[in-house]
């Protein structure tokens, strides 16, 4: 051993992961050097703090039911679009002058690979198979395109949105060469800051870091609450500074309907004086498997689907509406400040969630070992961890059916979420922008489609028992209106008004488009 | 021709209708005695009477807007299961004591075949893949057992459910066969009462009964509200009379959680003094494809999802909640006395409601001609097309995950409603009815399952973006319930309480039974 890999050793056995090592006298010079490169990047007394925090957190919170402490969101701090509809213009001015003067950044969360969508790339590379065949990735970037421009046509002031988007170690390189190979999909490049979550190492029960090769050491992302230390240590807060940032959206790059920095949602948050908000959709099934925000000994926090028992998911209020129906979409407003005073001060003290996993690991052999039941554990933080620290916390309500499918799973009969369910929704929305704008749609034979479609082949009144059962088959009408038209179904009056369509309909830059089946 | 079929060729000259035998001269003598036997049996002044009132109807309907004329079900008429919990005790207890009584008789609508389900038999002997392979006949007969079991255990007097089956001409016989296959269930063959619904030819745009072969006129079953024809002229009024029946629930044979005879349904309406009342499921997106319980110029009616425009479906009342949210789910109570005089004074009056059709023809050679558009019309009227009729009329609002899961389509990856979608809706119930009751399941590794499950395998939470979001992989719990054990979820703690089962979790009137996978 050379006195560099004789330090490392010493280091290793004083954190007791020596274990590391054992495999060394196998491995070839390039294996060697990639492991001590690895190994010496890391902070091992650090980590073995972790692991003992996060083990003593996941005991002492598997003791405490959580029911007995739970608040639902009390009225004063919830906006809600269907029961406050009188502020909504309101709302979205606030935001859309905060937008104007270049004080709101979208910051993205975009960390995940597709393994559950079956591709080996970032979700957002991923295409729904809309008309436009746009993948995530180009949609959230022209919505944020449409905004600035509103922003400026309103404001005549020359404005720009940040998007910073946290990638993962797998998923940096694609993610960045993606953006470039589509030119920003014509953003300014320099608008658009890539930035990289840290990665944590896999731990069997009794602390030792997991080998999952003899030379490689089990890593993965350290969830999307590593957002806050990745925003210290890459420079981010630094440039949001620079930048005059002041309020934060923040999102997460699976759902297809997500209204990047949404104003009325700023503008709900801005005029609260609010320094963390939380997006939500009403929860309707007690079983749905979704987090709930709530307060718990009097602090906000998101608690999750799994830590309730069915007797409190099934709680419902005086109104009939379930208790605890806040659902977390993943959708936050922060302000910088607050933002800032999470890096410094409080993301440092919190503790990892722990989920115990099927770690494959070397066995004594040198062989992988692909585990039965769980044999260790990841360790990860999650971006609502730090709800608890706001000072003023707000939820804001909004329809499910306008602003949240996203896309986890790939298409199978037994599966939610998927690119059917994320093209449906969004042609869906569409279609409705079309109606409420005073657009018609017709059938192929100049019938108008109902407002409330199903597709005409599947359905045979005299085959059903009732036809006014709902109906299996109300396949939206196909129907794309790109961001760079209309970003929240705005400015298609002049359009659509009064003019029958036969779907396929595409609303684009260069116009209105019929795409009609066995057309001409 | 023969003088019969003269007299017959003579009647349809009249009726405009000659053209069906005009490829007599072409047909065998059985094809010739077929269809004698068919248009002897036909009333052709009434068909052309049905034809010219649903026309008229039809053209009328379309120029008046339904929108304007339609107010939400006042909450003095409604009754909720999540907003009048108080009562619920007493409604049950009311409709037990009817049923009790033997007052209380459920009807059936069971005139369709699985076409969209892809089988040629009828749905209620569908088996959508449940541990036990119950079909919904037997899952149905089973819940009438029980509930007169419970109700006689309550009130120590024996007591009857009779059970009207009503059929059409196409499922008829392949119903009553597999009734009397299966010894009715177990429930007394004289308690189940079957009878058809009757058919009506489809007609061309101006009045011609369409020939779908050269010897046989295109028929369909006339839609579910060919009810109240077929409970007069098939003698079932007066069967009901004897049985001292006063309360009959209609119910549609798709909903595999259906529940028959609901008591507190039943006694809901009992108490409200009503003659027809309709459970409804709270209907949350505007554009879902259900049809609405409101009142249009002051009379209960549903209005259906094709009629309203999607302004109307948008309307919110100030809690927030969709103003037309009473989505009806073909399950209606009845008073007797209401029935008999529908049958007898309101029916008659009734218009059928025209639905535009491809129907297959025979053209001028004889060849059969599939159209490519719109050719004809099918006549039918709804089961509640009466409702206009109630003096008292009053809403049931139950929960959508309790009660409500149709079986309609085929399993594929764009359809809803499917036998996939039913079985996990019922297993879902029974996982939560079980939890309720105090037991726990626990995983194969001995930890108990939370509450809020998710398929173990297809999760990982470090792939996820973020592992709050809905999960596309919530499948259920495997656990089933029989109906012979429990009918709502009640008198399972002795069962079940304190006890930890691992799935597949059945319980009959045999106990209690594990089946574990892998296991011994």
């Amino acid at each position: 051993m050379d006195p560099n890999t004789s330090r490392l050793a010493q280091r290793l056995t004083e954190a007791g992961q020596s274990h590391l090592l054992q495999f060394w006298a196998e491995l070839s010079p390039e294996e060697q050097a990639d492991l001590t490169q690895n190994l010496q990047a890391m902070d091992f007394q650090e980590i073995n703090r972790f692991f003992k925090n996060a083990m003593e957190k996941s005991s002492s919170s598997k003791q405490e039911k959580m029911d007995n402490r739970m608040e639902p969101v009390p009225r004063e701090v919830l906006g809600s679009v269907t029961r406050d509809r009188e502020c909504l213009k309101d709302w979205e001015q606030e935001g859309l002058h905060c937008i104007s003067k270049s004080k709101v950044a979208v910051l993205l969360l975009a960390g995940g690979q597709g393994t559950r969508l079956g591709v080996s790339y970032p979700k957002g590379m991923y295409d729904v198979g809309l008309p436009s065949h746009k993948t995530l990735f180009q949609i959230q970037a022209e919505r944020i395109l449409k905004l600035q421009q509103l922003a400026e046509q309103k404001h005549k002031f020359k404005c720009c949105i940040p998007w910073y988007i946290m990638t993962s170690g797998r998923t940096m390189e694609s993610t960045k060469e993606f953006f470039s190979r589509h030119k920003y999909f014509g953003l300014d490049k320099d608008n658009v800051i890539f930035f990289q979550q840290g990665m944590l190492p896999a731990m069997d029960y009794n602390g030792k870091i997991i080998l999952e090769d003899k030379g490689k050491l089990s890593m993965a992302p350290d969830g999307n609450g590593g957002l806050y230390r990745a925003l210290g240590n890459q420079g981010i807060l630094d440039d949001m500074e620079k930048r005059g940032t002041e309020f934060i959206h923040v999102y997460c790059v699976d759902n297809i309907l997500v209204k990047v920095a949404d104003p009325a949602f700023v503008g709900f948050c801005v005029q609260k004086g609010a320094d963390c908000g939380a997006k939500v959709v009403e929860k309707t099934n007690p079983t749905e498997a979704v987090g709930v925000v709530c307060k718990v000994d009097g602090r906000y926090q998101v608690v999750e689907y799994s830590e309730i028992t069915l007797a409190t998911a099934e709680k419902r209020s005086a109104d009939g509406r379930l208790m605890f129906n806040a659902g977390n979409v993943a959708n936050h407003f922060f302000s910088y400040r607050f933002l800032k005073d999470i890096v410094q001060k409080y993301e440092p003290k919190l503790q990892h969630h722990v989920a115990q996993k099927k770690i494959p690991y070397v066995g004594a052999q040198g062989q992988v070992i692909k585990p039965e039941k769980p044999n260790g554990i990841k360790m990860e933080k999650f971006v609502f961890d730090i709800f608890q620290f706001a000072k003023t916390f707000v939820v804001y309500e909004v329809l499910r059916e306008d602003e949240f499918s996203p896309l986890k799973n790939a298409d199978s009969q037994d599966a939610k979420d998927t690119p059917t369910t994320a093209r449906h929704a969004l042609m869906s929305l569409h279609h409705r922008w079309v109606l409420n704008a005073g657009g018609h749609f017709i059938d192929e034979n100049g019938t108008r489609v109902p407002a409330i479609p199903r597709d005409g082949a599947a359905r045979s009144v005299t085959d059903d028992d009732n036809r006014n059962l709902k109906d299996g088959t109300d396949l939206p009408i196909k129907c794309e209106i790109s961001p760079l038209v209309s970003y929240g179904g705005e400015g298609l009056e002049e359009l659509v008004k009064g003019r029958e369509f036969q779907a396929t309909l595409t609303i684009d830059e260069k116009g209105v488009h019929e795409l009609v089946k066995n057309g001409v």
